[in-house]
């Protein structure tokens, strides 16, 4: 599949963070900077990136409430789609897949923010990724107040930036705790600094892995 | 919670069986038997039953095609929705629930079906179901074509009765493997008969656990 070794294999980056903290923003920087660079690559996100995943997305951002258990199972049951219909096809063409949100972040929301115990979680990731893994996750990382200042400038507030302080609190630590084990692959990026600074950090993250 | 012994305590029963077997059209039958008894029953289904669950059902029944693990994962997204907000709150206030599908169906469907593997279907029945199991399930058994044969009478075939003949013995079979498995939980209901002849073996079987 796509963890061989070699050169030429064309990587999966992932981009997470809270809300705000400007995944999407950077997600066409990335994009382009690796054309810059010659290589070809799609973006996508999650959920969604197929047309189940976007329903299944509506459903999540919704106004109606879901259990934990609910929340977590149809973001794996869209990230099995996204694998296998997007993710995987890309790579195995040679190119490039950039994926705004993955796996890290069931970790982070239905982990630390709901609370679901993460042996389930990883039972889960097992099954559904089957040995698929970034080469590369950029950590967006600021404190809450200021993804969430950043958040409510935009118009609509969705049903998970409508949640409580210490669920993004929560959400924040389960992430850093998740980039502290990663042995690399998350590199934590400080989204703070003006835009400049935050693309300044995701190019220096990017030379690592060409 | 549901499972302790008491005699008054509401019991939990399902209807399972393949396409056209007559699933739906028994679900009244046995909630207004229950009512001559004197016993309160609320009827639901799956996919569906809570408002999350019917747009999965939709997007279930829908034109797309779904990996088996969507699949998987999308039924216990719904399941779990369902169980926490239909059938353990009327459980819990003495009322009797009756359910067009339930958890059987997983492994008949994308187990046997699918080819999902048990172990997976198992681990998920773990989490979401927490213990709760139907107290009694009536399987309508008949051979694939009976079933089919009066599902195309109805007007629209969904993605599911578009499947193969292979796949819906598949489904037979699991379902019969299965409740020789249950200890006495799943009963097999033989579903050629007419429906009166079903009904009295629905009856007979519900005589057991009132
Ligand atoms: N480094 C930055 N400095 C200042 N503003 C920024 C920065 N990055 C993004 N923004 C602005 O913050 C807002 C949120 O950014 P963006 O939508 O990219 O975040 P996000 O992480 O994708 O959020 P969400 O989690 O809600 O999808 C946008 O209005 C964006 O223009
Ligand atoms: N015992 C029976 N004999 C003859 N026809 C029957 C019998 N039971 C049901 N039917 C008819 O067969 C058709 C399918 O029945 P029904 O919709 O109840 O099945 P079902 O198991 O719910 O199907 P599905 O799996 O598609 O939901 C209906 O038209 C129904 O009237
Ligand atoms: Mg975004
Ligand atoms: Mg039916």
């Amino acid at each position: 599949m796509t963890n061989t070794n070699n050169r030429n294999r064309a990587r999966f980056i992932t981009l997470e963070g809270g809300e705000g903290v400007g995944k999407s923003s950077n997600l066409a920087f990335v994009q382009n900077w690796l054309n810059q660079q010659g290589i070809r690559a799609v973006t996508t996100r999650e959920p969604g990136g197929t047309e189940a995943g976007e329903k299944v997305r509506a459903l999540f951002l919704g106004d109606e409430a879901l259990t934990p258990l609910t929340e977590l199972l149809l973001m794996f049951a869209a990230r099995a789609e996204h694998i296998s219909r997007v993710i995987l096809p890309a790579l195995n063409k040679g190119v490039w897949v950039v994926s705004d949100r993955f796996c890290d972040a069931s970790y982070a929301y239905q982990g630390g923010g709901r609370g679901i115990e993460t042996e389930f979680i990883a039972a889960l990731e097992q099954r559904v990724l089957q040995g698929l893994q970034p080469d590369l996750t950029l950590l967006l990382d600021a404190p809450v107040e200021v993804g969430m200042a950043r958040a409510r400038r935009r118009q609509k507030i969705d049903r998970m930036e409508s949640e409580n302080h210490a669920f993004f609190e929560n959400v924040r630590t389960a992430y850093l705790q998740r980039a502290a084990q990663s042995l690399g692959r998350i590199r934590i990026i400080d989204a703070t600094l003006p835009l400049e600074g935050v693309q300044q950090q995701i190019a220096a993250a990017l030379k690592t892995i060409i």
